[in-house]
């Protein structure tokens, strides 16, 4: 059987991905009293007097809406929220599976960001965090800047922070395989959609200095008036200072890094060569690479990584959002704040030691049972260091829970 | 310890009631592949090439929203939407518990209808069916008529018909045990909130010809001009053909009926023994009845039933809701109409053989666990001979399913 027919048997098979469970026994009567009527009229009580203690009673706390549009699913784009379920089950089911995170596909038949955004706060009261998915760029960005504002939950939109994350924390150990730092590398990066415009603003937030974002039209830099919006102005503003103009082939000349999320052989092997020595590539369109590692080697590439599970060094997201969720959810944390975020790349990419470390094993691999426990202890620290947890917790304690939640097969490889 | 304490500790030990799990094995990559990136855009093409395969390879006919804005929870009123949250936990349990449904608590932050009417049209994609809990009147009369109109899956306030369902159900046999017909029967009564207008309906499209409602104005009739809205308008031009104006001691008399949805109290033995001979009294008032059963049998009543599970003849929702969204979920009804819901009724009441019927046994007890698995049929064969099932069932399997699906323990007591 073909991967199309078996994936398609998988999903026939069961009715799609997701059931829901209770946590209580509901055999008998006496079960019924303590569950359901007269005695859940207790925890009513109790929250009615005290919002918070919503945490205390009910499954708020663990529960995270996956909220879609359906408007940049996958690699299929427009496909809408009906079609985009499968993706958002999918999602909620490695929510649970790396990381016991109780999560619904919450697909919206509307792509009108007021609409979104009014929708996503009603729904407040039920959940404990919103993962924003597949959410088309520039849309993605105001959808999320507003939740956050509006919401005192975390709002994540993982198609643009949990690959900046996972990005980030494979140019940490490149650098360390490389020699060079944070501080003086030149990175240029190609594709100005909700992930490329993440990656760039959180290795602003690393201290990077020399970054140059490239689209469809070239480098974007202040003053260009061509194919911009708020997004693209804002990044103008703050990378690029020398103003450098034109094409990637052009701008991407003496660099250290390349950062690609844009489209398969954007970049080719005379690219590569104008690179400044032992250069750094993350080239992860999908499904094709912008260049395919053996031919970015082949041109001088020290280290490469790509989306693709076929290859070392794979940018995967999760490696990052099931462990912050849990970190968020665990010390009931009001949002996930670029220190998470970070504390979160680190976590990740300080799990490959010195000794293991080489060019082609900077990133863990996605089924590292040791991941998510890493991250939501580092993410839960964050979260009480910053002032935004709730509640306050033993980092090793969520370790420990995230490792007896996860169901996935513990393995390095 | 106190069933306060008890349910309190419940609740928390657990953080709640409800968890999500996944249907699929994601131990591995290999299963990953499957299940989500790459293989999970097959589904996902073929649902955009045809909307109603979501039901073939996803979650959604198998899930339902529980959808409260918390402004009328049991007995404790207007909580709001967190407070609101153990009961829509409590609720999805039961689905899940008595049917197999998966159920998720969607608890809105607002109470405005437009904008009720319009997150849940907006979650459609999501969802195969949509139950309303703990909506004030007259608020639920419109949300529920709108999304109606506007969803093709189906809408059901729970409050409404779960209760107006049952006290049919028992209508049907305390008739049999009485000797009397749904045409002779002179019907009042008290309370024009959610179930009583429903219950009300319900025994109109039965042919209950004589029907008198109170509320704490006392009888509703048109052209009464104090206190009415216009659910109560259409209420007063359905019903009352006498327009006997006047309280409920005064309209009660000579009738064969009592159906009470009001307050502790409201009947006197007097009231009883002014109605007609062997009268039948369904006092549902929560927690305590409008007339508790020793003194309504003392004064002459027939057939008493309550709400309350210490009482004989409980007239409890959780015998209709799970089975009717079962048989609803299972043909993929685009709503649930009049006859589904008497099919229903007539399910669980038929459940009684002549030969056990008896004053105090007109209803199945909560935990009969033959009364899911005969609505769920019931309701399924209603729905394909009425034309609004998506797909053709054998009503036989459906009940095989629910059977299947249950997790009570099997008990007629």
């Amino acid at each position: 059987m073909s991967l199309r027919e078996e994936a398609l048997e998988l999903h026939r098979t069961h009715q799609g991905k997701l059931g829901v469970v209770s946590k209580v026994p509901v055999a008998n009567a006496y079960d019924l009293s303590l569950a359901y009527s007269p005695g859940v009229a207790e925890p009513c009580k109790e929250i009615h007097k005290s919002t918070e203690r919503v945490y205390d009673y009910t499954s708020k706390g663990n529960l995270v809406a996956v909220v879609s549009d359906g408007t940049a699913v996958l690699g299929l784009g427009n496909i809408g929220p009906h079609a985009a379920m499968p993706v958002m089950e999918g999602k909620a089911v490695l929510f649970k599976s790396f990381a016991g995170v109780d999560a619904v596909p919450i697909c919206l038949d509307t792509t009108n960001i007021d609409e979104i955004v009014r929708t996503v706060k009603l729904l407040e009261p039920t959940f404990g965090g919103i993962n924003l998915e597949d959410i088309a760029a520039p849309a993605c960005f105001a959808v999320e800047e507003r939740l956050k504002q509006e919401l005192d939950i975390p709002v994540f939109h993982d198609d643009q922070h949990g690959t900046a994350i996972v990005t980030l924390a494979g140019l940490i150990n490149a650098l360390k395989v490389t020699g060079k730092t944070m501080q003086e590398i030149k990175v240029v990066a190609n594709g100005a959609g909700a992930a490329g415009i993440a990656i760039i603003k959180l290795l602003l937030s690393m201290g990077v200095k020399n970054v140059v974002m490239c689209d469809t039209k070239g480098a974007i830099y202040e003053g260009r008036t061509e194919g911009m919006n708020p997004i693209k102005d804002l990044i103008a503003k703050n990378t690029n200072h020398e103003r450098i103009q034109g094409s990637l082939e052009e701008v991407i000349v003496g660099t250290d890094v390349f950062i690609g999320v844009s489209v398969a052989n954007a970049v080719t092997q005379e690219m590569v060569r104008s690179m400044a020595p032992d250069p750094i590539i993350f080239a992860m369109a999908n499904p094709d690479p912008e260049i395919v590692p053996a031919e970015a080697y082949a041109a001088g590439a020290k280290v490469v990584g790509t989306g693709r599970s076929d290859y070392p060094n794979q940018v995967n997201n999760v490696l990052a959002f099931p462990g912050i969720f849990r970190g968020a959810l665990d010390t009931r944390a009001k949002t996930i704040n670029e220190e998470m975020k970070i504390a979160a790349a680190y976590a990740i990419a300080d799990l490959i030691t010195d000794e293991e470390l080489t060019a082609e094993y900077v990133i863990p691999k996605p089924f590292d049972a040791r991941v998510a426990p890493a991250v939501a202890s580092a993410v839960a620290k964050a979260a009480m260091e910053t002032g935004v947890a709730r509640v306050e917790v033993d980092p090793a304690h969520v370790a420990d829970k995230t490792r007896a939640l996860t169901s996935i097969v513990a393995s390095q490889a």
